[in-house]
């Protein structure tokens, strides 16, 4: 993405140090410019602001499935989805340099976080898991009060942002633990279909009619069009009514997709292309065709 | 379900007065002996010990979609669904008896009813929101403190159950806010489908092959059976493969319904019945027949 002009600037929700600033790396390249916000919806109004040219949004992680509040981001803001990355989240523990194994008494982090290394804390009965609102933000408390007997547990690189120490690597309990992020930019901004896309997303809603999102699922199949995700959102103020998210496995450019959304458009309402973009590298790890 | 002999006891999440315990008895009346727990998880386990005889798991709200959480325990566990309602969300300032609207200053709820009623804190700015960890909680925590200028926000139920005023009623910013519960007991007690079932949910994973959620909608649209619901969920351990929850109008004693998961079991893969049950009362505001 850089090319000799100001470097990219990306918005992402967390502390320096997160793992969606791994993402943005992976995605923009190391000059990239961090911006953190405290919440999703801050960091949409950045990229939709100007204040950010991109923001980094995790849309879904194999063990907790959807970050539904990103999908409905998504419908309330006009960014476009232009590429996406996979990242596998190891979790370590963190403490200031020269801290032994047996002075930790108190571990930091996310509740979420915490809750993905169980079998650490069991094999280790002295420490007492203690939520924090931030994994790499409890690194960055850790090093700050340097509490005696604190520790935290986040990304290795908190670790480097706040010049913490590893003291035990890849403590998660589940190995198989990835997180799909998605790169997003202001539409306005999208002149044409990024090279190489060969995935697009959309999103839609359907009558309350018999068999409309199985004829929905028929305008891409009988097109021989691979659907690799669907994802369905409540309509607010339409009780039992939903917006369907269908990933799949072409691009806007391709007449064979052009007449699945043309004939889409004749049952279903409010069709918007969130954009087409490069499928994230089919490492065994990450989304391939699916279902 | 009151037939004389020992009243139903119905594990729950929350404490009393919860809205929750609404749904509990419109599904078993008014004789249902209600046991809080703290966790989902709890309640599972309760209904499966045998500590209760039915668990009440919210499984949907419209507005913020589904109760994924629930979704999973029903994998987890071997307890069938034998019911479900729909229950309007009603939040209602509520504070000892007497207490006049001008002398509250601190209203206490969980983070989620507090966000539901913003339209109401901004009418009455001399009022704080302060996040506590319950509804109901947080009505017997005001009325056992009688903390002065305090109130809290719940259902009407935890205003009678523990002697509170409501102050203002139905101050939720959006009136179509419902929650869809299911009643669940353990399987070993479904000796038959329920009388008057008509609505089937069960689960099943795919292979990661072109067009197969595609197939196993057809497996039903081909038979006229609609489909009311899906719902996907990540698999632990084999990373972007997922469960699908399926909804759909008809029971386990129809000819067609056993065709159709004859058929869909020639490529899916741990096809489970979670359940045949009553459809919730059709009212413009329950699912009917949808997608």
């Amino acid at each position: 993405m850089s090319n000799g002009e100001a470097p990219p600037r990306a918005a992402f929700q967390g502390e320096p140090g997160a793992f969606s600033t791994e993402a943005a790396r992976q995605l923009l390249g190391d000059k990239v410019v961090l911006i953190p916000c405290e919440t999703f919806d801050q960091m949409f109004r950045a990229a939709e602001s100007g204040e950010a040219d991109f923001c980094i949004a995790p849309i879904e992680n194999s063990l907790y499935g959807s970050v539904y509040q990103n999908y409905d981001l998504l419908l309330r803001h006009d960014l476009r989805i232009i590429g996406e990355t996979c990242l596998r989240i190891v979790h370590n523990l963190i403490a200031p340099p020269g801290t032994k194994m047996d002075e930790i008494r108190r571990v930091y982090s996310h509740p979420v976080a915490l809750g993905q290394c169980l079998q650490f804390f069991a094999r280790h009965p002295a420490l007492r898991a203690v939520a924090d609102v931030d994994t790499a933000g409890s690194v960055r408390k850790v090093m700050a009060t340097r509490e005696a007997g604190a520790a935290a547990i986040a990304g290795s690189r908190a670790a480097e942002v706040y010049g913490g120490e590893i003291i035990s690597a890849a403590i998660e309990d589940d190995h198989r633990n990835y997180t799909r992020f998605l790169l997003l930019t202001p539409a306005e901004r999208v002149v044409e279909t990024p090279s190489g896309a060969n995935k697009t997303t959309i999103v839609f809603s359907l009558e309350n009619r018999t068999g409309s999102l199985y004829r929905a699922m028929a305008v891409f199949a009988l097109r021989d069009i691979d659907l690799s995700r669907i994802e369905s959102r409540p309509i607010h103020g339409r009780p039992w009514e939903y917006s369907f998210y269908l990933d799949f496995l072409g691009n806007m450019a391709e007449p064979r997709v052009q007449n699945a959304l043309a004939h889409l458009a004749e049952f279903a309402a409010g069709i918007r292309v969130l954009g087409s973009y490069r499928h994230a590298p089919p490492l065994p790890t990450c989304p391939s065709s699916a279902t």
